[in-house]
Parts: structure tokens; C-alpha cells; sequence
């Protein structure tokens, strides 16, 4: 907590809590609409958005019965390629948008059926699918093992180097104006409190700004916490959203080609090996990511002998040439899970602190939209009806939950 | 090469080419014996003494037949212990030479007879040996499978933390007053020729020095070259001994416990999975060794994404509990390897250069010994016998091999 009277080093009309992916969006699109934005960014770009893989794949990763989710994750694909377009335009960068689709692989005849229910699931969505044998795998992707039992491309599921993407927002919310603040928001400051304790009604009061690790303070009328897996650790907001944010550890293989080797994959490859997912994604400059793990362990970044040996095992069950890639590097992430894996997106109370947190899987492909959905509450519009059942309302007591 | 007319930078009675546990072993017993000793090392170290395992098992990684190697690495062996006792005395460091012994161990039938033909062999040697059945082996180390067919404790192989070992010699090096040059030796400088090409008849000259890759030259009437993997490109030496030595890629991990987790080990464990090699070796700061694989790749530094796949798989097969380790590290040195597998100790001609290199698996064991070896050259004393096999002459063309 802040120290009473402290110096309030900065102000601005917002001031965004969090530099991954989401709050960087953030932060660009409303300095883009013409607001005077700090963002409070600990590190350059966050764990989470380093570590990530950058599919852009929005029913893969819904649950069934997810429906909600789906819908904001089509909106959040339709809005990815213009959204990375731009932003390409406006800084020179390139962000490494592959739109060669997704090769779904099942290794053996209860991987297929799975594969084949997500399947229907997706046409139900008015997606593409479209259904390959073992042969027709290979002819997409050679270096694939003849025991793949079959699978099904998703010309629509696409993939961004997540890097990459990261690197270009932060020099396009720059050269927006964003004043960015090597520190981390401890406690969002509300004018209707004198101190700052956490309580379920700290969702009532107008946001005044926040209060930074070294104590000192940012003046800002509008707070976006964009926080991801550490948003829980932010005093201010209410208990109950706090304790709805966790983090879910994720580990991953960035593989590279040796020197002379062409590429060995051209689409992203998911895989169902005997039950086990994993994923291959390659990027243009001859990367491969091999991931990730789902761990409820809390906020360990450790990376694990038996989690790097069980994603190079799956990784070479389908695609035996990994063997020879180099092993440039493991890493560990986290992901903001939610309790029920959808993203929170909105105002805790009129005139109180916007979220856009719990992103989960999910915080790359949804950044664009996101970063829509609350520069439109920054200037008064209401976000679009997809982002309804998303609002922190719902974990919130004692109100109803959408 | 150097330019014609070299700046001569610094002059001493003796100059070692290599900053490894060999060369640097090498160069504090050099001065301890009152001889002026310059140490060209272009990096603090050199990659295959900060890969190493640091085991110090003289028999394992002898092959049958290879008497005189063993008895060279059994004199290697019993001169280690006061060699480490007095460098760490002189310098106040701890080289983690744990004493524990090696607990091998066979996975399946076939793995436990090649174990006992190697058990046959050590006994032949003199040295203990005692056989261990499934369960008496989990009695010595309890998070071994119970699948573990059987093993045998070797007490009197141990280990030494490589790392630490070679920052002592270091530091007992600079306390000697060896001198420290941060270069590389490119070429060893010869009395009797104008230039320095490469020749059969390098090796008649009298050493006058040694040229740098910054241009400069250090004069000294010694040089030993110890460069390791790299000795074959030090121009000067005949091209006889250039190319006996070549890179052998080993890949290893450092894995370590997580914060609370009690060790999983105290002996070395060196197991045989299904006719696959591998070794893990705890230290007492909480990391776990896991090593090696052999590969002819030349001077291929890269991490590999099957290398590390077999060795966890081969850790795990036979020590479960790996799988929850930290993957703290993965890395690639280069052996020094030769075509009878022995090292290259010795000078090669009268008055002519001295080597210290080829020591392939056995650089660490063989560290004190070669020492005591190049100096009793360097001070007019004959090498003991066990160095006799050993010497450069049997490599070079036209000359009686030992």
C-alpha cells in the first residue's frame, strides 16, 4: 500500500495496470482515440505473452457448451487481421501472421474420434474443417509419421509470433504517445475510500488512479487493470474478483533449425497423442514452439525435467524429424484462468476500475477486441453485445451474475 | 598467423595454450614449482571442463583391452584426492569431491550381463566391486524403480563438481602468479623456421613462444599447448598430431531440486537402459548431473532436441522421480578425443613443444596427474612410466609409435 500523502509522480485520463499483450493493446488503442495513457508495465511485456504460442484458433479452445466463449472468440478472430494490418502499417513491423491453417492430427483411433467430435463442434460454428486421412496428412505436411491415424485442417486457425506482435504494440503505443512506467500497480486508488483495505464494495468507488511498487502514485481519472495472472495481486479490487483470477502454469519448447535444414512444417500441427495434446507451431524465421503444459501450481515458473521430456515425446510421436531440431529454449508461463475460462471484460461498478483480465488461452487472439471492448467503455460507448456475459459483474456477491 | 615483426607483449619461462581444468592444473603447478608461467585462455574456462560431470571413475570408462589406459587413470585416480586437498587448502575453495561411490545399475537381463563382464574387468584391476540385487540396490537409493534388474556399488568411483574445480584451479593459479592472457594461441613459434606452416617438422623445432589472434606474441622458452578439442587447430604443431585430436559432442543437463524437495540421490547412479548409457550425478548444492551423449558432429556446440528427449527418458527409466526436477540448464561441450583413446601427454620432440590434450571422456580424472606430468618435463624430470604409452611420438609419421 501507498504511503499516506504520497507524491503522485504522473497523471493522465488513464492509466493501464500491466504491459503484456492485452494492456499494451489497451493502451495503443486508446491513446489512438485520443486519451493521454500511462501504462504500468513491470518488465517489457509480461511472462505470460513471452511464453505464449500465438494461435489464433478459437474453437479449439473452446469447451463445448461454451457458447458464449465461442462467440467472443469469432469476434476476436474477425478483428485479429485488421487490427495486426494496422499495426503493421503504423510501425513498420511485421508481426508474422501465418494464414496457412491448422493441421489437426489424431495418433490413433480414440484420438480420431475426439478429434472428429471437436470437428463437428466447429461446423456447427459455420468454421471450415476439413477431413484428411493419413495419406492426405502427409501430402500437407511430409515430415508427419505414417502411424497418424488422421486428421482434419482448419484453414481458419491461424498463428502470430507472439513476440513479435508483443514487440510492435509496444512501439506503436509509443509512438501513440503512451507514456509507459517501469513499475508495477500495487493497489488501485478509489475517491470514496481513505484507505485502500481490500473490500467488497471497492468495486463502488470512482477510480483516482493507482499506486505504483515504490510507492509513489499516477493521477488518473479511468484505471484499466490488464494485469493477467497477477491481477489477483492488485489491492483495490474486489475480493471477489481477485480471488476469480489464478494462475494456470503453462510450459513450452521454442525449437530451431540447425543451420541448412529447410523448414520441416508449414502449418500449425495440433496433436492428440493417446489422449495428450500438443501443439507445433512454426514461425517464418525457422522457429518451432512446442507446447504447453496446463499446471494448477500456483505462480511457479519452474520449468520441469518430466514436463520437457513429455512434450519432446509427443512432439516426436508425430513428428519424428523434432529429434533433430535444436532445443534454443524452455520456458514456463502464466496463463489468467478463470472459473469458468471466460475472459472478464468491463467496469466492476459505474464509474469504477475497467478489467480485462482472465484471458486465460486465449489473451492473443483476444487482444484486439479487447482492446475495442474497453476503449469503447473509456469514451462512453457501450462494448458489443458479444462482451455481455463477460463483465466482472458475474463473480461479484451479492449481485447477479449476467 | 602472426604478422611479420609481432609485438612480443609479454615474456615468461613458460606459456600454456588453454584455459581448461588441463591447462590451468597445468600452469599452477608450473609456478608452484618457481617457473614463470603466462596462461592463454580466451574464455574463463573452455566448454568441456564447465560441461563435464566431474566423475572420476577410471575403469568405466576404460575399454577392454585398454591396459595401459587404465593404468594410467588408475594413477590419475590415486594422485586426485591430495591434489584436491591441497588446492583447496591453498585457496580456501570447496571442489565438492563427494566420496559416496557409484551405484551402476542394469535395467533389463541383457544390460545386467554386460554390467557384470565390466564388474569382471575392475576386479581385475584390484579395485572393489560389490554386487547388488534389485532390492538392495533401492536400499542404497530409494527412488530407483523397482524394475531395476540389479547393480553393483563401485565405492571408489566418485565425483568432483566440475565448475567448482575449475574456479579453484583458477583462483590457486592467480595466487601462484600465473599470469592470465584472455586470448587464444594461434600458432606455436619455433626457433628454426622463418614461418609456421604447417609441417611434419614443426615438431623438431625449439619453442620460442606463441603467436595470439590479436597479433601479438608472448615469448617463453616452454609451451605446452592444452587447447582440448581445439589443439588440432594451433598452427606449429606437426600435422601428424593436428589431426589426431578430434571434437567428440557430448550433451548434458543440469537439473536441480526444487525449493523443499529432500535429494534424490547421494551415490552417482550409471545406468544401463536397454543398452543406452546414462549417468546422474548429485552435487551437494542440490543439482543433479545428467549425461552423455557421444556424437561425431565435429565442432557442433548445439542442443538438441532428441539428445535431450533420450536423456530424460533414460533418467526417468530408471529414477522415476527426475520428472520433477528443475531443467536448470541443457549444454554441448566438446571432448577431446583420439584415435586409440588415449590422451596426448608429453613433448614432441627434444626441446620441443609440450602437449596436454586428447584426454577425451577423462579430462577432470586426469587433471592432477597430467600436471604432475608436464611439469616433471618442464623442470628436467622424466614422467612417470604410466605416461610412457602415451607420448606424442606415436602419431607422428616416420617415427617408431612408442
Amino acid at each position: 500500500m501507498p504511503a499516506k500523502g504520497a507524491h503522485v509522480a504522473v497523471t493522465a485520463d488513464v492509466v493501464v495496470a500491466g504491459g503484456g499483450v492485452i494492456g499494451t493493446a489497451i493502451a495503443w488503442r486508446a491513446a489512438a482515440a485520443g486519451l493521454d495513457v500511462v501504462l504500468a508495465d513491470p518488465a517489457e511485456g509480461d511472462a505470460a505473452s513471452l511464453v505464449a504460442a500465438g494461435m489464433l484458433a478459437p474453437v479449439s479452445e473452446a469447451l463445448f457448451g461454451e457458447g458464449a466463449l465461442l462467440r467472443v472468440n469469432l469476434l476476436a478472430l474477425a478483428r485479429f487481421p485488421p487490427f495486426a494490418a494496422e499495426l503493421e502499417q503504423v510501425t513498420g513491423h511485421r508481426v508474422g501472421l501465418r494464414r496457412e491453417g491448422t493441421l489437426a492430427v489424431a495418433y490413433d483411433a480414440g484420438d480420431y474420434a475426439a478429434l472428429m467430435r471437436l470437428t463437428a463442434f466447429r461446423r456447427s460454428a459455420g468454421l471450415d474443417a476439413e477431413e484428411l486421412d493419413s495419406r492426405a496428412c502427409r501430402k500437407l505436411e511430409s515430415f508427419l509419421t505414417p502411424d497418424v491415424h488422421g486428421g482434419v485442417l482448419f484453414p481458419g486457425d491461424w498463428s502470430v509470433d507472439n513476440r513479435r506482435y508483443a514487440a510492435a504494440l509496444r512501439a506503436a503505443a509509443a509512438a501513440a504517445g503512451v507514456r509507459t512506467v517501469r513499475d508495477r500497480v500495487t493497489t488501485v486508488l478509489t475517491t470514496n475510500r481513505a484507505d485502500d483495505a481490500d473490500g467488497l464494495d471497492g468495486a463502488d468507488g470512482r477510480a483516482r488512479g493507482v499506486a505504483l511498487a515504490d510507492g509513489s502514485e499516477i493521477g488518473a481519472g479511468q484505471v484499466v487493470v490488464a494485469a493477467g495472472s497477477w491481477s489477483g495481486a492488485v489491492h483495490g479490487l474486489p475480493a471477489a474478483l481477485r480471488s476469480a483470477v489464478r494462475p494456470v502454469k503453462g510450459q513450452l519448447l521454442r525449437l530451431r533449425h540447425p543451420p541448412g535444414m529447410p523448414p520441416v512444417l508449414t502449418h500449425t500441427i495440433r496433436a492428440t497423442v493417446r489422449g495428450a495434446d500438443v501443439y507445433l507451431v512454426p514461425r517464418a524465421d525457422g522457429e518451432v514452439i512446442v507446447g504447453a503444459t496446463q499446471e494448477e501450481r500456483g505462480p511457479d515458473l519452474t520449468v520441469t525435467a518430466g514436463a520437457v521430456h513429455d512434450l519432446l515425446h509427443d512432439a516426436m510421436s508425430v513428428l519424428p524429424v523434432t529429434s533433430e531440431l535444436i532445443l534454443a529454449e524452455t520456458c514456463a508461463g502464466l496463463r489468467p484462468g478463470t472459473p469458468d475460462n471466460g475472459p472478464i471484460v468491463g467496469r466492476a461498478a459505474p464509474g469504477g476500475v475497467l478489467l480485462a483480465t482472465g484471458h486465460y488461452r486465449n489473451g492473443i487472439l483476444m487482444s484486439a477486441a479487447t482492446a475495442d471492448a474497453i476503449v469503447a467503455c473509456l469514451t462512453g460507448q457501450p462494448p458489443t453485445a458479444e462482451w455481455e456475459p463477460f463483465g466482472p459483474g458475474r463473480f461479484l456477491a451479492g449481485e447477479e451474475g449476467r
